[in-house]
Order: structure tokens, then sequence, then C-alpha cells
């Protein structure tokens, strides 16, 4: 293997792949990037066998060959290299050597005889996204998948294409104490279909789309393709593809309430800064905090912790409906109202059994509901 | 008790002894602020025995008294509420209330009587320095002061006052691997002194003087007061005092070499960024580095892990002097050019078992040495 590449090609990259790559004591060839030099040009590859990641690189191929070598390692070390012409050569004693300008190096490394397949899907007809709605919907929808593993099913994002509605799709996660949905328009495929993805697949989805140019974000769309149990997400010369999580998404359109008794709108910034500092008084372990709506007073938040203290903070917003009150998870509320850009925030509530809605004003786009205390 | 102040008044007093507190579950008063009013205004104070931090605080005193409550909950929660008049009252079931606009909020407490005594240091002739100057000189120090409690009379930063030069303040720091020298002026008390003052001392100090307006830092000097076994540093209206460290600092003079065979200048962003690309070299836990110096290539960095592989980076760079060679540690390299603000960097060395020199060009106020690896 033989080949000249410029430094910032190679480093997009190896920066798309590299990644993935955790310390892996059983497999040592896990922490290791595959390269392949053919006719058609450089090609990258990653996998922790749950994932895979590769990513074509232009370059100009003197000798075909493949090699592996330590990811991160490959992928410090060209970071630093000066934005010149790299220099990349297999030597037979199977040291990868590398020279750009004034450095030189040689990197040890394994056989890629040994590197795992990574599957493959036929790339036909995929459903097509804007890469910016994706990464906001991405960042709304991921904060509420639950982190542990005991229920499967909501380990991962719900993804729906067409199903609810024609050309969008919609996007939920959750982990039992608190929901978001957000729906976005999608386009090509108009074939209804639902998986469930894993979170750590959409983390470096969103890695990888976070490290695209700006122009490539401003005028590529990102692609996705769905097989039985894999999903393939492909932009900007990446891909990634990864396994599905079996199972049933829980049925979380009947939790939702379509109607409420008592609405208001608030300054998202106001709110934010009253949940925190009421909240410093919230119960340790519990993070309970109380919303009263009250005609006379607007809306007051309330915590009280039996050995630190209490407090209590009155916001003056006008509500339609009924007096009201519940009690929440303060650090669920200030989640949501972090992934919230609009500047003011509707919320709505049934009564302190049903789940606490809140929305960005005038954007059906997003939902977010939290699991009441109870009391 | 009972007081009106300003948030941006009381926000500045808690910030600044608040963070001294840490969870202190011998002895709890030790997490509280004690928070004295008299006719005089309010004070603020906090200690974990060791040092002491007193803030004045302007407000209107109705009622006299004192109080400690918990410093976190008190300087998180001041912090966040709104730029207006606090209303602060001890009620007669040891709650301290406090109001501002719409929040109300009650603290529990321990009296005042259980609250450690400060030590006092009679404010008499101070020595004055630039708080700009003196904040440049602590950062460039006290990155290298030994964290190990093995050796007292290195864990903390020599201090010499007038001793080495008339109106200098000398600061040294020392790990017994490198050490860092800087002088700076020295003005008011004229009197020599040298003292050692522990690294949590300074790292208080300076956080401290990070939080002055900017007016107060262009404006105001440093005041330090001495004692037989304490040092009192005043600025802002904030006092901190703290013990001082027994014991003789090594005599660091003579392994300053004051003649070098080998002297070279380079600008300091491309000696890190070569340092860096050729550290992922270097072997694990040694850290190790070599610099050649070669009539035919200039300057040579190099390392080599027999696990992972080696690299070299040349640069050219025109040095006078002997060919000569030396092994670092590049850590301790990184850390003294991180600190170096001038563009260009001097080295100089003398061979292979003496200690190697750093010094931002042009600048003869700030010494640094690395002992080197043996090989």
């Amino acid at each position: 293997m033989k080949l000249t590449c410029i430094q910032e090609n190679l480093n997009f990259g190896l920066q798309s792949t590299g990644h993935l790559v955790n310390k892996n004591v059983n497999l040592p060839i896990l922490n290791n990037v595959l390269v392949e030099a053919t006719t058609g040009g450089l090609k990258l590859s990653s996998t922790n066998l749950e994932i895979g990641i590769s990513c074509q690189v232009r370059c100009k191929v003197e000798v075909e060959g493949s090699f592996t070598v330590d990811a991160k390692l490959l992928s410090d070390y060209v970071n630093l290299l000066p934005n010149e012409q790299i220099n990349i050569d297999l030597e037979k004693d199977n040291n990868l050597k590398i020279s750009c300008r004034n450095s030189n190096t040689k990197i040890k490394g394994i056989a890629a005889d040994d590197f795992p397949v990574i599957p493959v899907i036929e790339k036909v007809n995929p459903y097509k996204i804007k890469i910016k709605d994706f990464k906001k919907a991405l960042a709304q929808v991921i904060f509420a998948v639950s982190v542990s593993e005991t229920r499967p099913e909501i380990s991962g994002v719900l993804m729906s294409f067409n199903k609810l509605e024609k050309n969008k799709l919609f996007m939920v996660g959750t982990d039992s104490y608190r929901l978001t949905e957000k729906n976005l328009p999608v386009e090509g495929n108009d074939e209804e279909k639902e998986v469930i993805v894993p979170m750590k697949t959409l983390q470096e989805t969103l890695r990888i789309l976070n490290g695209l140019k700006d122009q490539a974000t401003a005028e590529e769309d990102l692609e996705i393709y769905l097989s039985e149990n894999q999903i393939l997400f492909t932009c900007g010369g990446v891909e990634l593809i990864s396994r599905l999580i079996e199972g049933q998404f829980p049925d979380y359109k009947q939790i939702i309430p379509t109607e409420t008794k008592t609405r208001a709108v608030i300054a998202t910034s106001e709110l934010t800064k009253a949940i925190k500092t009421v909240a410093l008084f919230s119960k340790t372990g519990i993070f309970d905090i109380n919303l009263i709506f009250d005609p006379s007073k607007g809306m007051t938040m309330r915590a009280t912790n039996t050995q630190v203290g209490e407090s209590k903070s009155d916001l003056e917003v006008a509500y339609e409906g009924d007096a009201n009150e519940t009690t929440l998870n303060y650090r669920y509320i200030l989640d949501g109202l972090s992934n919230i850009t609009a500047d003011e925030v509707e919320l709505g509530l049934v009564d302190s059994n049903i789940p606490f809605i809140m929305k960005p004003k005038g954007d059906d786009s997003y939902t977010y509901i939290i699991m009441p205390i109870k009391q």
C-alpha cells in the first residue's frame, strides 16, 4: 500500500470513523481503523460490532493494499499535522510509514484480514432529510431516552416514517418518566416504516453531522436506508450502519393529553431561572418542585426540604382555565427548557395525576411531557 | 438581625468567601458562611481552619446580629436572584428569611457562637503589587508546585520580598522535577522577607482576584501583610488570611544553569505543535521525548514506544553553540509553553545531565527549568 493525500481530507475521515473506537481488551483489532487503498481511492472503516462507520477519502493510490492501526493514535497524529500533503506507505516489516513536511512516523499495526466484516445495505430509494432539521430533532429527543438497558425497547429512539403523517418522520424518546416527540419533513422514499434506533447510534450520527463543513450541512441531505434489522445513514462521504433494536415501542400517543384544563405561556428564560432558584430547596434525591396555578398570584413554584429550608417564587403569568397544581422532577423541567429554542414556552396541565405538557410557543412539531411525582 | 442590600454586592461577597468551603463532616459549621450585621455594615466570613476569607458588603442594617448558613446554598441562591434589593431577616425560629422581588426563602442555620475565630494580622505597612502582575505571576508559578505533601516545604510557593533584589518579589515553585521562577515589582514595605505560601492559599487568592471587576483590577493594588506564621492578602474589600508553611525552601538558585552550551529561539506555537505530535509516541508512563540539536538538521524531536511505533519531527532552527541533546518529560515542556505568552521562546541546554532552560524571548523575569530524564 502506498498513497498520498491531503491532511484535511484524511483528518476528516479519521475524525468521522475514529470516535467509535473504545478500548476493547478482548478483541484488540476493534481499537483499530481499517485503511484500504484501491484504485477507487482510500476507504477508512471502524466498527464496534454493533455500529460500523466508513468514509471515502480523496487520494492518489500508487500501490493498492490494506492494513489496520490504532485508530485513536492515527487520528490524534494526523489531526496535529499541517494541512499539507501526507505520504503513507506500508513497509515490509508491517509498519505504516507516514510523512508530512518535516515529520516522519512509523506506526505498528495488525493485518487487515482479521478485521470484522461490516454489514451492507443496498442503497436504493433513501429517505432524505435536511441535515439541519435532523440535528435539531436529535438534540430535542435524545436526552429523554432511557440510559438503562432493562427495557431495551425504550433504550433507543422510535423513528416512524410516513406512518403518522405522510412525508413526516416522527422521532420519540422516553425513559418512562418523561417523553419527547418531534416531527420533521422527510422526502424521497414514501414507504411507511417504524424502527427503534439505539441511542449510541444516533449520538455517533450527530457527532458525524456536527463534523461536516457548514457547506455540506447547508447543501446536502442526510440519506437513510433501512433493511430488516439494520439502518444506514449516509452524508458527506461518510456511512454509518447500525443494528436496530427489536421489540415494540410503547403506545405513547395514549399518554399525551389531548385536552388540558390549565394553559399558560411563559418566557423560557424567566421560567428556567425561577425553577433553578426554587429547586435549590427540593428534597435530596427526589428533586421535587411544586407548580401552583392560582388566580390571585399567577404561577407559583415552591419547594421544601425540611433539613435545609424552603423557597417559593411567584411568576406573574396570565393563564387560561382552572386553578391547578402538580409536582414534577425539576431536572426534567430544565432538560425540556434547555432544548426549547423558542423565546416562550407553552405549558399545559390536566391535573396532578396526568402528565404535564411543554411545547415551544407556536411550534406544534415538538412536544415534551413529564410524568408527575405522586404526593 | 435585619438588613437590606443589593444582590450584586451580596453576590460578590458570597462568591468571594463561599468557594473555600468543602463538605466537612466532622465540623459541619465549616460548611457555613458567617453573616455578621453591625452598625459598620455586613461582613461575610468563611474558613477551613487553614485559610480564612472575609468580605465587607455594603448594606443598610436595621437590626444588628449574626448567624451562619450553608455557604454553597446561600451563594447558589443569591447568584440566581435578579440584581435588585434583597431583604434579609433572622427569624425567631432560627431561619434566615431572604426576600427579593417575587422570591421568598427560609434557610435553616447554626448560631454564630460556634463559628471558629479567624486570626487577625495588624494591617500596617503592606507590600503592594499590581493585581494584573500578580495574577500573571501566579499562573506562571503555581502549576509547577508539588501536589504531594511528602515534602511540605515544596508544597507551596516561595515568596521572597526585596531579598534577591530591592523592590522585587521573587516567586518560585517546584515539584523537584521542574522549577519556575518569576519576579515582579513590589512597592510599599521594603523589608526583606521570605515565606512559603500553601498552593491552596494562592489558588484561592487567584480565584478572588479573577472575580474582581475589571475596574478594581486596573486601579487597585493587592496588599500583602506578614506575621510570624500568617499571610494576609487584601483587595477590593476581600481579605484572605492563611497559615504559612514552616521549613526551608530548597536553595534553588544553584540548580539554574548560569551558562549554556546550546541556545535556540523558536516560535512558541510551532514548538508546542511539534512536541504534541511526536509525544504521541513517547513511552507509556515515562512521557519521554528526545531533543537533538544537530548542525545539519536544526532541532529534531524524537520519541519511540516499541509497542506503538516511533516518530520524529525536524524544526528548522538556527541555534547557537554546540551540537547537543537531552531527554525530557514532554508534559513538563507543554506546561511551560502554555504559560509563556510571548510569541517566541528561548531554549538553553548545557548537556543531558543538567536542567533544560526555557524563557519567554526578551523577558528575563521568568525562568522555567526541567530536570532531564537520565538515559
